[in-house]
């Protein structure tokens, strides 16, 4: 095999030509290497003596013996005393002739797990480039890069040793002592240091919680429609979704109770519903808890937006309002800061802390440290605050542009949804579109409009497009809007 | 709740405290709220008119407005127009009183899953502090942080958008590029960068491995002695464990074959054994290779210190002499670079490549990207190639003053085993001792010494220390034994 791209420095193990520039020991290791493992040298079958390869071949004896060492450090050869050097017998014969095919037998054991059906685990058309209205792009480029660059390069250079070594399972704990700060104040959550895990992304989060909490069969109540992300992390884990609709209140607890009574734990987005955006209502809040806590059912708050919220002040987080200990906060750095940056966290019941720190050590052990150090100073230096402010009032400004590009269409029929907070809104079709059509068409044009339809477990019973406008500035929305109502005119 | 740490700049939601500077509209806000849930104000109840309510307060209109709008945004008020504002109808009444106790039923549900016993989740005297001889501890002061930081700096100041954005669940193409490379020409492993995957440490291959090749009751070989951390994942994965012994030649394939016929995967640390050292000789490689190709089995192999052998050149990996496409290769950046990175790689057969992204995309969606980058100049500008070279060195030479200052104890029946490569060693007891009170009095002298016992399985059928050198310079190393050597022979 050619090395394609040759890296400096690194010594060559395998690279095989004999005209190349290759030490001549590593040539020798490896044509004998070849030679034993083919079986063209058959085991106890003498070697030359290092004095006459090396006469042979003219070059140092030392090259040889060093290539003869190795064969023998790693069994291929062995070396008698008085008696020279040997293929090794303990290769057993029948593994160096040329492999048979695999036999098939009646227990042939399968080979691997078999998986669940996941979603979205393929590209579609409206999750691929950059272009308008794509779901969970943020303002990429109004990153505070240089403050950002600042308190990175402040803990590149003079690294705490704790910063390097093995960390704790829930986090680094300056990262949760400043998260506890942040969600008590602007949140209304309700949590010390100790219950919080940071987590890689809210998906991780998710993951956990499924495998914490669930065993095969258990059922979970989802949103209907709702986020495919936390359906794939509970299917993983062997659960039995049960759709639950959701109306202008939010998740119907009722019709939850008659679907699935006897639920292990039920996924929510109280703040803003995603996809349709609507706030899960006060008297439903208290509906939940209340189910939670007479059947012993888990409550999964996935607070993935909640921080932009344009026509009232953030929504208070049901952990808040939960007197018995049954929610699980999940928040995200993906959306207020970046994706990429893979960090997010729990907001354990102190009950949980514990299971849940047996599982992540056997997951992977703990989070990468340097960006949980960067982040705590961004946090407590005040910066975050002050991201979060200008992000909103973009958002909003991007928000209202997108609301009043598509006002044309709301005399036909179209219907906006869901545009009170965060950095998406639905907009639902008149009777007789459908959806993924329109988002195909839309691709075609550079424009990224998921499918309503998508984020249904079961039969759509609405068809719309949700649109992302994080990354799409003001002045663009109208030239965007043309090009998706084009896409939506245009004949099947 | 008084809040501990007052973050700048948020905007609080629930610090409730009449005395504070708590905007009046927020205090009005909170208490409405709390006297609905509470039942004080019942459904339906009149709130006062908001004329009312200002002028009795003393304060603007405004406030009491705002206040009223976010009672009734979250569905806790209602407004009807000409009638004034009542306490929400759509309340539960049953969920607004003190919560009864939960009602046992005879078909409760489990509230979380049954999980595995799994090992070493909690803080063992040998695993804590920086003391000498505790094991996978890099040396991090030797770090090359000008570089390091140099390189971060680049990618931090003006980050692509592909470095910010949703990335590949594989990891970094450049990265996966840079990788294949150093793979092939250092470590004999034959693959594309499209086999590659990055994940966040070794751990998380290890438990992608069992979450798509297994399922509950799978059997897997482990080593005997081996490493917990694969036990773990493998355990949480519903896997039945099959411990085969090692010997001078490591894993004894035979007994394998004996003891777990029907294996679906072995994992092994062919360069290395961990804990014991010794390499996998070629003769069990081709019988290992074998196995697993007349049985459909995979082989796991686990790399995790190759890179630093000391009396030969590394030993090509086993994935290297894999015709059948049945080796998964795990890689670290743990112990070359250091642990708090997260970084580390599987190198999967073409087939498994689908499987593992699926998996990946629902368990965490991807790595984070920013490292990858960094790590990626870092290889393809040398830097990664001097380092190792460097560190070899330097555990060379650490590796030696602990074999010189261990010396003494060998005429003691006292054994060295596994001293040829990576960044541990194991000190065989004899006869007698007890690992586990010597590694505990060990650690009260600040020694941290892993008693060999720990890594095993079922009973284990030797005492040891084991010793990891990486961290302790070599002028510290006299003195540490002796501190070692007082453990010992303190009586029990």
């Amino acid at each position: 095999m050619a090395v394609r791209t040759p890296l400096p420095g690194l010594v060559p193990i395998l690279a095989v030509d004999r005209r190349s520039s290759q030490p001549l020991g590593r040539q020798l290791y490896e044509a004998y290497r070849e030679a034993i493992v083919d079986g063209r040298i058959r085991a106890g079958q003498p070697l030359p003596s290092t004095r006459t390869l090396a006469s042979e071949l003219g070059v140092s004896r030392i090259v040889v013996v060093g290539a003869f060492e190795q064969l023998q450090a790693e069994g291929y050869v062995e070396s008698r005393p008085g008696a020279g050097t040997f293929a090794s017998r303990t290769l057993p014969e029948d593994a160096l002739q040329t492999p048979e095919p695999p036999r098939p037998g009646p227990r042939r054991p399968r080979k691997v797990a078999k998986l669940p059906r996941l979603e979205g685990t393929h590209p579609e058309p409206w999750s691929e480039g950059f272009g308008p209205f794509r779901m969970s792009q943020p303002a990429l480029d109004r990153f505070p890069f240089q403050t950002w660059g600042r308190l990175s390069a402040r803990h590149a250079k003079n690294p705490k040793r704790a910063l390097l070594a093995y960390g704790d399972p829930q986090g680094y704990p300056p990262l949760r002592e400043a998260l506890a700060g942040y969600l008590r104040i602007s949140r209304g959550v309700r949590c010390t240091p100790e219950q919080i895990m940071v987590v890689s992304g809210s998906q991780q989060g998710l993951d956990l919680c499924a495998r914490v909490l669930l065993e095969p069969g258990s059922e979970v109540w989802f949103e209907e429609p709702g986020y495919s992300g936390a359906r794939n992390a509970f299917r993983l884990a062997g659960a039995r979704l049960v759709p639950v609709p959701v109306d202008a209140e939010g998740l119907d607890v009722a019709r939850g109770e008659a679907l699935g009574p006897r639920a292990r734990a039920a996924y929510v987005t109280p703040s803003h519903q995603y996809p349709l955006g609507m706030t899960l209502s006060a008297g439903r809040r208290l509906q939940l808890l209340d189910w939670a806590q007479r059947t012993g059912a888990w409550l999964l708050e996935d607070d993935y937006d909640s921080e932009y919220r344009y026509e009232s002040q953030p929504i208070a987080a049901l952990q808040g309002l939960d007197r018995a200990q049954r929610v699980i906060y999940l928040g995200t750095f993906s959306k207020v800061l970046y994706p990429a940056l893979r960090l997010g966290y729990l907001v354990l019941p102190p009950e949980l802390v514990e299971p849940f720190r047996r599982v992540r050590d056997a997951t992977d052990i703990f989070p990468a440290t340097f960006h949980q150090a960067v982040l705590t100073d961004f946090i407590t230096e005040g910066h975050f605050a002050r991201h979060l402010r200008r992000m909103k009032l973009l958002y909003r400004e991007r928000r209202t542009a997108l609301v009043a590009a598509l006002q044309p269409l709301l005399s036909e029929g179209y219907q906006i949804l869901g545009d009170q907070a965060g950095m998406h809104l639905v907009l639902a079709l008149p009777r007789g579109k459908r959806d993924r059509q329109v988002a195909e068409r839309a691709a075609q044009l550079g424009i990224r409009a998921m499918p309503l339809s998508e984020t249904y477990l079961g039969r759509a019973t609405r068809q719309g497009l949700v649109l992302g406008y994080g990354a799409t500035p003001a002045p663009r929305m109208r030239e965007a809007v043309e090009r998706l109502a084009q896409a939506i005119q245009s004949p099947p």
